[in-house]
């Protein structure tokens, strides 16, 4: 049973649509690589396309962005521009595209289709389900984007759950603030749903076609404790905590509420491509690291709205909507409060290129 | 611009979902013809399927109902028994199947995508936008049914809302119970949209692909001013203008609102088919005629409701939310206090199965 969890839908003050904008800005920064990746290493020639001469692309966790529709038409632009380089072809030989949105299915299509680019030049498609099941025919996908998505775990891992687990992470919502046991038992859960979301790519995107997979990570070696994450990770839990305290909320409900995210490190990454088998790396970039954001004030509150863009929809299956309000208000304060935390933004990003070899 | 008119979203009282049980009994009645002409007509042999042997099936003007699921469920089915039943065909050579559910951009596809069965053997996307214009890649689809959409122009006739203009249909909601100028005019809406709507999916069925319209219509040369479907037209208008002299709705607006539906005979759509030259109509028939419901109690609220269901949308859009409750509320009563009318149901639904030739 794979859970979802739909960032914020509709276009309010507290939506995802109008709090994304961090992830814009990095879109914009891996642009530039992504146009590269297809230059060099999207092989137009041995490439299949539909008998139709139809180029598929997919964003996996596409959510209702503007950042979705940004992304696949900068891919469009790329692979339009390398068809039109070959000299030898003709314009009917252009393909046309076709492009499959998908997200969980809670997540708000109504709103993603109507807010669709009225001048587009594809046809568009919604596809909903978990990428970490299979999503697409067999070979039917030539490009895969995902953005901020593969970082988003199946589930919370079980034994964080079961109080007589070594495992219990009892007053935590990460792993990243937790003990061994915890970080080994969400390590485990991250491996195990790598390998199904590289299985079921596997089977669906064509031979030599590409897969572009933007993902906040860490740096393999360097320890947690003091970084950035992490320690809004503690002030998100801390403030959970006083809730508790104040009787806002039960303190059982608090234990048994994690975050399910986990941050691979690069090397990570290449040990489940090399497991699964079907794909080679083709090339992997750190993005620029965060920068500072303006004044604390202004930090605190793009952090927390941000933060609550993405993650509302989970606080709510745990506790309700009555504590959304208060919870991330007291957030922002926390975050206020602590401005040394502002100093340490250096939260990992990198790009993935990934190519599926013939069999 | 081609305007939408989305059945009534969500799962409530006055939903499509919950309204649509008549056009379930006459989806059962097509069924038997579906499967006959895809046992008879669908040349797989022949059929050119994609690289990957996806088979895909759309269905067009899907609404939100369980009807669209068993619609393609039933056909799926039946495709699959014809792949069964050639005795060469290994089983990895039986096709995989892709459903495309397309309506209207303000259709409600979140709930659509919910209530997908779970256990279905197919992959599933939601495809937005106008059937009177093209919703897929170039000879991609295999099989597409329509049932219950077609009716539905594109928009009301220009010359129907012109006040300076003969054909202008004051003090009338529908063409069936209005002056020869016009039905003219909705009879050019029908056929410019019947050559869009054939001239996209002449581009986007494959060769040998077949096409299913279930199409409520009516038989050519009876004329219409005792249908049951131009008394209920009647009845509603009148209950309009009732509202318009009790003061709640302006009569104006009254005078400027259309029902974009035309009731097309089977002799028009061969025309149309003939005119576009690119599909052979395979087979014709009349589906049964609509027979008695219950009571007149029972029936008044059985047409209420479901009239509500499939045109709230369209009167929201004119009159607002408020006028709703009272609008179809009268309607119920006026059909009690008619019940001459359900002596005359006799509109008339036919199935046409067309065929992609090739070119």
């Amino acid at each position: 049973m794979v859970e979802a969890y739909p960032m914020k839908g509709g276009d309010g003050p507290n939506s995802y649509a109008k709090n994304s904008s961090y992830q814009k800005g990095v879109a914009g920064a891996a642009q530039e690589v992504v146009n590269r990746a297809i230059a060099e290493k999207l092989d137009i020639d041995n490439i299949t396309l539909s008998n139709s001469n139809t180029f598929s692309i997919a964003d996996l966790g596409c959510s209702v962005g503007p950042n979705t529709f940004s992304a696949v038409g900068n891919i469009i632009e790329a692979v339009q521009l390398k068809y039109q380089s070959q000299v030898r072809l003709l314009d009917s030989q252009i393909p046309e595209f076709q492009v499959f949105f998908n997200d969980h299915t809670p997540n708000d299509f109504n709103m993603l289709f109507q807010s669709l680019p009225p001048n587009r030049q594809y046809y568009a498609m919604g596809v909903p389900g978990s990428f970490y099941g299979r999503l697409f025919p067999k070979a039917s996908v030539h490009f895969v984007h995902s953005s901020y998505a593969i970082h988003w775990l199946s589930r919370v891992p079980k034994q964080v759950l079961d109080k007589n687990s070594p495992a219990w992470n009892k007053g935590r919502i990460h792993y990243l603030n937790s003990t061994d046991a915890v970080v080994r038992a969400f390590e485990a859960q991250y491996a195990e749903d790598m390998a199904c979301f590289l299985h079921a790519r596997a089977q669906e995107i064509v031979c030599g076609g590409l897969m572009v997979l933007i993902i906040p990570g860490h740096i393999q070696d360097t320890h947690h404790s003091q970084s950035f994450r992490n320690m809004t990770y503690q002030l998100l839990g801390s403030c959970l905590m006083d809730l508790a305290r104040k009787g806002v909320v039960s303190e059982e409900k608090v234990d048994s509420f994690n975050i399910p995210i986990y941050y691979m490190s690069p090397q990570e990454l290449e040990a489940s491509v090399e497991r699964n088998g079907c794909f080679s790396i083709e090339g992997m970039e750190n993005l620029r690291k965060i920068s500072k954001l303006g004044s604390v004030t202004e930090s605190a509150q793009l952090i927390a709205s941000h933060g609550r863009a993405v993650m509302e929809g989970l606080f709510r299956q745990q506790f309700g909507d009555e504590i959304l309000d208060e919870l991330f208000d007291l957030y922002r304060k926390k975050l206020e409060e602590n401005p040394s935390i502002f100093e340490s933004m250096d939260a990992t990003l990198f790009l993935a290129v990934l190519k599926r070899n013939a069999n």
